[in-house]
C-alpha cells in the first residue's frame, strides 16, 4: 500500500488559511521563500514515501526485539534513521547555531506529519528527539547545550523522556526516582522508568534520556521534582564516547499497535556498568524545577502527537480510499448495468467524506496552530508574539486532544470502508486503527489535556482568547453569508456552512460561558465537561478551518484559478458541516449538564 | 480479570421493561415461572463465569490453528463446549420438538449475552448454530429436520453459515458457487467460500454448512440463489456418520480480534473426500428461494450479533469499573489527603458511566426486542402477533447496527480508563477493542443494516411503525414530567431525562419524516443519511429504555421498595440523558443535510 504525502492540500492550508507569506516575511524567515518551502515538502514527500513508508508494515509485522538488555529495531529502521540523519531532517526546526536550519514551525509540523503517516512507530523516536532538543536548547546549560545539542540534531543521537514510574502515571507527584549529589557536581540516579519510548534500541550511537527525579532534600509532590540528562554512554570532553552508564533496559512491553517503536522499561542505578552503581545523571537548571522544564518538552510533545493524529488519519484515509475505488461490489443506487466501485455507493462515500473531512479539518488546525507558534517565537511586535503564544497555549490541547481521539474515528472508519477485509491483518487497514489507540493516551490522556484546557486556557484569562477566537469565527459566518447572498452554483453549500458553522460557535460559546460562570461553585460539574468541551472546541475549530478553506475554494472559482483541487476541497468542506460540525450542540449540552451529570455520576461509581 | 453475569440488571430489565409478566402468561410458556426464571439465569452465571470466561484469553492469545485441512481449537475450548452441550445451552430457546425447552427469547438473549461476555470467540459457535436451527425449523424439509436438527440441539453437531465469496461480500448477487443436481435427488456444490466462522473445527463430531449456491438453469442476480444442506460427513440412516464430505477448510484467517474464533476459506468440490468430486448437498426448500431462507438465519444472527456488542460492551465495563476503582492515582478535585483511586475523578467517572450508561441503554433495547419477538411468536391475538412481527422487524438493524458501533465506543473508553496499561495486551483491555471491531462487519455491515431500516422498515410502511414508537416516547415524557411535578429529590434529574427525551424524540422524527418525505425525489440524499439515521434511533431508543427504567426506579423510591441498584441505574439513566442522548440533535441534521451532501459528495470522491 503506497503512501502519497498530501503537498497539495499542505500547501493550500500554508497559502490560504495559516498565512505562510505572513511568516515568510518575520525577520527570522528573511532568507527563506516560497520555492525553497516547495522544494523542502518535495524532498521530504519523496523520502518518506519512498524510504520511510514501506516499513510500516515491517514495524508492525517484526517488532523490535528485546535480547539481554539491548533493543534491536525491525528490519530497515536502522538504514532508514541514518539517511533521516543524513538528510538533515532532525534540525530541521532548530536552531541553527546548534546545527539547525531554522525552519518556521509549520513548515516542520507538515514535514512531521508526513513521516509519522509514512511510519508512526519510526517517527516517534525523531519526535522525542526534537522534544529533548527543544528542552535543552531553554533550560540546559552552555556546557550541555554544547556537549548534547549538536549530535542530537545530526541525528547521531537519540532522545528519551523519563517520566513514569509504574506508580506515577498522569500523577507526576509520585515521581520516586532518587537522584544523589555526587561531590563532582553530577548525580547518582536509582528506580525504575516505564514506557519510555524508544529508551534502548540500536538506531543511533548514543541516548540522551532527561529524567525526573527527587534529590535528597526535595519537597514532596511535584514541587520537589528535578530534571537531568543521563546518557546511555557518557560524554567526554572532545564529544567522543566514554563509559557505559548505569542505566539499563530490563524489558520491552508487547503493546496494541506501534509495534516498531520499542516501549521499554529503564532500571537506573542497578551497577552494571562501568561506572559503579547509580546512573551519571547532570541536573537541567536548578533543582526542583525539573517539571517546569520537561513542560517544554512535554509542550512540544503534546503538540507533535496532535500531528500524529493527522498523520495516521491521512495514511487510513488514502487506503481505504484506494481500496474503494477498486473494490467492486452492488449496483449503484440509480441503477447500473453491472456492479460498481463501491466509493459509488451513498454511505461508502459517507465514510470516506466523514474521513477526509476530519483529516482535513485536523490538519489545517494544527498547521494553523504551527504558524501561530511562529509568530509566538519571531514576531517582531512584543505584543503580537505575546498575543501569539497565549493563542498557541490555548490550541496545543485542542490540537493534541482533538486530533488523537479523531483518528480513533477516522481510523475505524477506514477498517469498516474494507468491510470483512478490514479485520484481516493482511489488508493493514486494522494496524492504523491499533496504532492510533496509544495517541490519546501518551504525552498526556484526552482528560490530562482537558483539564489544561479548562484551568489553564480557559479559566485563567476569563475566557478572554477562546471567545476572541469565536468572535473571529462568527466573521466567518459574515463571509460566508455575503458570498452566498451574491448568488452563484455553490450559494445554498456556503449558506450550509455559514448556517452550521454559526450554530457550532454559539454551541461552543455557551458552553465556555458556562464553564466560566460556574467553575467556581461548581467546580466537579466543570471538570466532568472538561473533556465534551475539548471536543467540541476540536469539533468547532476544524469546522471553522474548512469554512475559511471553502472561503477560499470559493473566492478561486469567482477569480476563475479554480483547480479541480478546490472543487474537491470546497465538496469536503460542505460534508463537514452537514455531517460533522452539527455534533457540536450536543458536545455542549453535555457541558451544560455539569454538576447535576456529576452528582448523580459520583453516587453511581 | 474475573466476568460476573449482570444478573441483577437483566432481572430489572425483565421485570420493568421487558413485561416479563406478560410473557410468561402467554399460552407457549404457561409451563414456566419466575423462580424458573431465576434459576436457568443463575445456572448460566455459574457457567459462563466458571467455564467459559477463563478461556477468554486462552483463545486471543492461542488462536485456532490450522493444519493440512483440520482445525484444532484453542485449549480448553473443546471441554467448555462439551459441558455446553451436555447443560442444554444449545437447546434453550428451540423447539421441544427437536429436543428443545422452548424457553422465551428474552431469557435466551440474555443468556446468550452473558456467554458473548464471557467469550466472544466461544459463543460464535452456538451463534451460528442457532441459525442453522432457526432456518432448518421454518424451511427444511420433514426429513431433513428429523435428520440435523436433534444432533444441532444437542451440541453433538453445529452449524455455518456459508454466504461470502471472494467477490461477494455485501453483495450477495456475485454468488458463484454452482449446485449441479444429481439422479438421486441430491446436488454437488462446487466453489469457494470465504469469511466462514468454526467453517472447520473439533469441537463437535459434525458440521452442518448451509450454503448458498446456484443450480445451472437459475436465473442471474439474488433471486437465482439456492441453499443447500452440506454436512462435513454425511449422516446414514440411522444418524450415524458417514462418508467425508468434499468441503475441506484451505486456511484460517489472521485477524485484528476474536482469535479464539477460526474463521475459514472453505473449498466446496475438490475430490478429496470419500464421497468422489462435488459436496454432496440437500436443497432445502425450493431452488431459487435461498435467500428467503438465508434471510430467517441472517435475521437471527443479526439480532444476535447485536447481543454481542451488548456482551463484550458489559465486559469491557467491568474490567475498567475493576481497574479504576484500584489504580490509585492524583489527589482528589475537592482535595484529598493523599492520592485517590481514579474512580474519584470527573473524567474517569464521565468514561465509566458512558460505558455503562451506552451498555445498560443498548441490554435494555435488545430485551425489549426479544420480548417483543416473543409475543409476535406466541401471542394469542393474530393481530398482536403481527403488530410484534413488524415492531421487531423494526428493532432488528437498530439492536444490530447500533449496539455493534456503541461496543466499538465502550471498548475504546474501556482502554482510555487504564491509561498507557490499556495499550499493553496483558492488561486484557486492548481485547476488548479488537474484538468489538468486527461486530459492526460481519452479518451485514452497519450499512446494510441501515439500507435495510430506511428501504424495509421506514419506507415500506410510510414510517408506521417508527411514528408509533416516537408516540410511545413521548408518552414516557410526559409520565416523568408529572413525575417530577410531584417534586422530591430527583425532580430535577426526572426532569433534566424528560426534556432531553423530548428533544432526542423531536429529533428522531424530524429525521423520519426528511426520510419519509424525500425518499422519492432524493434517493442519494436519504440513503447517505441512513447510518446516521440508524444510529439516531439507536441513541434514542437506549435513552428511552433508560427513561423508562429512570421512571421505574422513581415508582420504588416513591414506594419505598428502592435498593441501592435502583440509585444506581437512575443515576445511569440521568447521564445518558445528560452525556448522550443529546447527540439525537447532530445526528439529525446530518439525516436532514440529505441531498446536498450527497451531491458535493459524490463530486469529491
Amino acid at each position: 500500500m503506497t503512501y502519497q504525502a498530501p503537498v497539495e492540500d499542505i500547501r493550500f492550508v500554508f497559502k490560504e488559511l495559516a498565512d505562510l507569506d505572513g511568516i515568510l516575511s518575520l525577520p527570522a524567515h528573511s532568507g527563506l521563500d516560497e520555492e525553497t518551502v516547495d522544494a523542502v515538502l518535495n524532498e521530504n514527500a519523496r523520502f518518506v514515501q519512498e524510504v520511510v513508508a514501506p516499513l510500516n508494515r515491517t514495524g508492525d509485522l517484526q517488532p523490535a526485539k528485546w535480547e539481554d538488555g539491548e533493543v534491536r529495531v525491525s528490519p530497515g529502521f536502522r538504514e532508514a534513521f541514518l539517511e533521516f540523519a543524513q538528510g538533515g531532517w532532525q534540525g530541521l526546526q532548530h536552531d541553527p547555531e546548534w546545527g539547525g536550519q531554522g525552519l518556521p514551525r509549520l513548515l516542520s509540523a507538515a514535514t512531521s506529519e508526513t513521516l509519522n503517516s509514512a511510519n508512526l512507530s519510526f517517527a516517534l523516536c525523531p519526535l522525542l528527539t526534537d522534544g529533548v532538543i527543544e528542552a535543552l536548547s531553554i533550560a540546559g546549560s552552555p556546557e550541555q547545550r554544547e556537549r548534547f545539542l549538536p549530535a542530537l540534531l545530526e541525528g547521531r543521537w537519540t532522545g528519551t523522556m523519563n517520566l513514569t514510574e509504574p506508580q506515577a502515571g498522569s500523577d507526576l507527584a509520585q515521581i520516586a526516582t532518587r537522584a544523589l549529589p555526587q561531590e563532582d557536581g553530577t548525580y547518582r540516579l536509582h528506580g525504575q522508568k516505564i514506557f519510555i519510548t524508544y529508551g534502548e534500541h540500536d538506531m543511533a550511537e548514543n541516548i540522551v534520556h532527561l529524567v525526573l527525579a527527587r534529590t535528597p532534600d526535595a519537597p514532596k509532590g511535584v514541587k520537589g521534582i528535578s530534571l537531568f540528562i543521563v546518557p546511555k554512554f557518557l560524554v567526554n570532553e572532545d564529544g567522543s564516547l566514554g563509559a557505559r552508564n548505569d542505566v539499563w533496559c530490563a524489558s520491552i512491553e508487547h503493546k496494541l499497535g506501534i509495534h516498531g517503536s520499542p516501549t521499554t522499561v529503564l532500571f537506573y542505578g542497578s551497577g552494571k556498568g562501568d561506572v559503579g552503581e547509580g546512573a551519571v545523571g547532570y541536573l537541567v537548571g536548578e533543582e526542583n524545577r525539573g517539571l517546569e522544564y520537561m513542560f517544554i518538552m512535554m509542550n512540544a510533545a503534546r503538540y507533535a502527537v496532535g500531528v500524529q493524529g493527522v498523520a495516521v488519519s491521512e495514511r487510513a484515509l488514502q487506503q481505504a480510499v484506494a481500496y474503494a475505488a477498486e473494490r467492486v461490489q452492488g449496483q449503484a443506487l440509480e441503477g447500473s448495468a453491472g456492479p460498481v466501485t463501491i466509493d459509488r455507493h451513498p454511505d461508502v462515500q459517507r465514510m470516506l467524506l466523514t474521513m477526509r473531512a476530519i483529516t482535513e479539518g485536523i490538519r489545517a488546525t494544527a498547521l494553523c496552530a504551527a504558524g501561530v507558534a511562529d509568530r509566538a517565537h519571531a514576531a517582531a511586535d512584543e505584543h503580537e508574539r505575546a498575543r501569539s503564544k497565549a493563542l498557541y497555549d490555548y490550541l496545543v490541547p485542542i490540537v493534541k486532544g482533538f486530533s488523537t481521539e479523531a483518528s480513533i474515528e477516522v481510523t475505524s472508519l477506514g477498517v469498516q470502508v474494507h468491510g470483512g477485509m478490514g479485520f484481516i491483518e493482511e489488508t493493514g487497514a486494522a494496524q492504523y486503527y491499533r496504532d492510533a489507540r496509544i495517541l490519546p493516551i501518551y504525552e498526556g490522556t484526552t482528560a490530562i489535556q482537558a483539564n489544561d484546557f479548562v484551568g489553564r486556557k480557559i479559566l485563567r484569562d476569563g475566557g478572554t482568547v477562546a471567545l476572541g477566537v469565536v468572535e473571529q469565527m462568527r466573521a466567518t459566518v459574515k463571509g460566508l453569508e455575503d458570498a452566498a447572498a451574491a448568488g452563484g452554483d455553490d450559494a445554498a453549500a456556503l449558506t450550509l456552512i455559514a448556517t452550521r458553522l454559526q450554530s457550532a460557535a454559539a454551541a461552543y460559546e455557551a458552553a465556555l460561558r458556562h464553564v466560566l460562570e460556574n467553575a467556581r461553585q461548581d467546580i466537579r460539574g466543570v471538570y466532568m465537561g472538561s473533556v465534551p468541551l475539548l471536543m467540541l472546541a476540536g469539533t468547532v475549530h476544524a469546522g471553522w478551518q474548512l469554512a475559511r478553506a471553502a472561503q477560499a475554494c470559493h473566492r478561486h472559482q469567482q477569480a476563475g484559478t479554480a483547480t479541480p483541487f478546490h472543487q474537491r476541497k470546497l465538496a469536503t468542506a460542505v460534508f463537514y458541516a452537514a455531517h460533522v460540525l452539527c455534533r457540536a450542540q450536543g458536545l455542549s449540552d453535555a457541558v451544560q449538564a455539569g454538576g447535576l451529570a456529576a452528582d448523580y455520576a459520583n453516587r453511581a461509581i
